[in-house]
């Protein structure tokens, strides 16, 4: 039975660690990892000292950069140093980005003298950039090894094993032949040239974007992927994992944004409601702020307002209907362009693909609202919120699929950028065409 | 330079071969999957087989099995063996889904012996299951033995080298042990026991819900971990990427329906229009026909929109905002719960935090309304809108807070269940209050 956080806070600040220690026996390194994320930052560190030394370090590599280093201000230096030269140097360079200059200076202070360097190397790249993603730890192969070789420099190198499922084969100014799966080596005659298990590798550059190079590498499925600087010299690898890992932290960033928030860099229970509320707080004011377009679209059809009042009950459906259809349109769009199976070159295309499809869908709901309306409002009314709903439906469909182009062509990130403007753009000119549509109709 | 897809389709349509190979000719693996992917049906398998064999090969695998399954269906058994051959089991499964009942039993008798064995293995889990997304080929490694043969059991199974980064030790009976590095494998001394580099494994059964399992597995870090059987046998491994890919691929299907549309299975301009309409209309129905019960409520305040018309000017401003209000909480907590950072049961929590915030942005947003809309419409007005401003942004955040709560309890997809519901209470709550407020301040 895994205890919750509340009963460890408890034992905490009873000070009963027996009972504690007791209670994390043998529970597995997610749920460790959880009961650390969840606890409150005064008793992290209490609890995080009385796991057993490998589930400590499983969970610590395992927590987000911003709690590592919120561990690492409530821990001893000397149990921090520990930690944090077990950490692989792309993964230092992310805490270090969260800590204070004097702590990150201290913690680089405290690797070894190897561990210091590879961590420079990383750190020398710019943010978002790959060479700051990338592993440096290398195995590089000889093409004039033999396999038994081969197998030795692997021996003498202790690097994870995950960047070792496929080594590059490199010439000796480091310029990249190809990769060596390490399963063919462990297969292969030890007498073999290692040349001979040579398949083709692309290599990505030090500086791509980190996002950019994840998706070629998610895509090719390759292991592992050479990383080369501006002389071609092979100065890291990204392992397929790494790459996944990469764009799940960008498909968060994305999930969260489509909802108008800024997505939280620690777990929901531990962040304050006012980090909350400013995670939020921006959107909604943008959003709100440009809602106010709507009042003024309003306000000029006042007078046909106060005509036929009965005009007003179906603000709410026609305006959410539209801003539906737009951010479907947008949704998708979006993550074709993520994937990569659209490029802003294509918009002509999914324009009119978009305005097909909010046809379609406009004269389904359209004839819907023209039947239901109809019948309650009478034919005239029915007819004004049949028409709309399909004009509605084919402007924000269309406009909604080509925002994402618009975003990417601005340089902006269109999860972010479509949100915000499809919304209020749907709600406006639904108005507009709601208002025209009723005057002639109606004849008001 | 590479090629776009419609100069390839040009080129197919001219019958011009060569050129097209000559075109093909040195570009990447991500390059040639997206042209493949971007190709018309009819054009996909004459580019394909002109790509070389390792690419094709790369290409194939990275295929969605919606696509995989297509290109089986254009290309000719012979050439179909090969490819299918090459894939994992857990893969071959994927596209035996997609394919006809009859072409799958040919799949399945094209296989060598071994490979229809394993892919029988994953075939007969459930789906949704973890057993049909592990591997199920296995190194397992025998306590008595000695890291050299334990080396030669590697050398003698040929199975992929994603699976090997660590290997699971077992009990003549498959009981795991524990799990041992490969480095740490290759880095020892040849004659010692196999047995001393034994690490503390947890195993995962193999029934477990595979989106569950990859949380767990993602949360521990580990690159390999051991499925076991009912009877606690181990049957296959999940690796680290493997998990990853299941929780991207949640992910991906999160994201679409927290924008109101059904994933689409094939590459955007792959897919037709009515696909692309009929992957929405469904969630616009829904949400269409919930948006009657706003024109109900607005009914019911029809007499006090007759007195003050300038009442409708605010009403798309005021459910938009609510509307966000509520979709960013739920999108909060949605996040939560799948990071499993909340549980169900922490629901009194969440509302509590959830209406803090809410409180927090609503009193923010209502002195801005108050301010606004108290200059241009007078100080009654701005009190209505602003006091709305407040309810609103409070209830919409602790409802949006725990609908996904409720839609786990529900056993339903937070994601999916949240935002229609969301959406269409908050407009209509949102309206009720409204109404109510102004009521009561303008004595109407």
């Amino acid at each position: 039975m895994t205890p919750t956080p509340e009963q460890l806070s408890e034992l905490v600040d009873a000070g009963d660690l027996a009972a504690i220690s007791h209670a994390l026996d043998g529970i597995g390194i997610a749920q460790s990892l959880s009961i650390v994320e969840r606890l409150p930052a005064g008793y992290r560190a209490v609890v995080f000292r009385l796991l057993d030394k490998d589930a400590a370090m499983a969970v610590f590599e395992a927590l987000d950069p911003e709690l590592q280093a919120e561990l690492i201000g409530e821990l001893r230096d000397d149990e921090v140093r520990g930690l944090f030269e077990e950490l692989d140097p792309e993964e230092r360079v992310e805490v270090l980005d969260e800590v204070p200059a004097a702590v990150a200076s201290r913690l680089m202070r405290g690797l070894s003298g190897p561990e210091q360097q590879l961590t420079g190397v990383v750190l020398g790249y710019p943010p978002r950039s790959l060479g700051r993603r990338m592993s440096p730890e290398l195995v590089l192969l000889h093409p004039t090894d033999t396999v038994r070789e081969s197998l030795r420099r692997i021996r003498a190198t202790p690097i994870p094993t995950d960047s070792l499922a496929e080594l590059p084969l490199c010439s000796p100014e480091r310029i990249l032949l190809g990769m060596v799966d390490l399963g063919a080596l462990l297969r292969s005659d030890l007498d073999a040239p290692v040349a001979e298990l040579q398949r083709r590798g692309v290599a990505l550059h030090v500086h791509d974007d980190a996002e950019h190079a994840a998706v070629q590498v998610v895509d090719s499925g390759a292991a592992v992927t050479a990383v080369v600087d501006e002389e071609d010299r092979v100065v890291g690898v990204l392992t397929l994992e790494a790459a996944r890992e990469i764009l799940a932290e960008e498909a968060d960033t994305d999930a969260a944004r489509s909802g108008a928030t800024e997505p939280l860099a620690r777990p929901y229970l531990a962040t304050s409601v006012v980090r909350l509320a400013r995670s939020r707080v921006v959107w909604l004011l943008v959003l709100a702020i440009s809602a106010i377009l709507t009042v003024q679209v309003l306000e000029l059809f006042e007078g046909q307002l106060e005509q036929v009042v009965t005009l007003a009950l179906f603000i709410p459906l026609l305006t959410g209907t539209a801003g539906n259809t737009g951010a479907q349109a947008a949704t998708t769009v979006t993550r074709a362009l993520a994937l990569g199976d659209v490029r802003t070159r294509d918009v002509r295309r999914i324009f009119l693909r978009e305005s097909a499809v909010g046809v379609l869908m406009g004269s389904l709901l359209g004839t819907l609202g023209f039947v239901l309306a109809g019948a309650v409002y009478g034919f005239d009314l029915g007819l004004v919120i049949g028409l709309t709903l399909l004009s509605v439906c084919t402007i924000a469909a269309a406009v909604g699929g080509c925002m994402p182009l618009v975003a990417r062509t601005l340089h902006a990130d269109p999860a972010v950028f479509s949100t915000p403007f499809i919304s209020t753009f749907c709600d406006a000119s639904g108005l507009v065409v709601y208002f025209l549509i009723a005057s002639a109709v109606l004849g008001i």
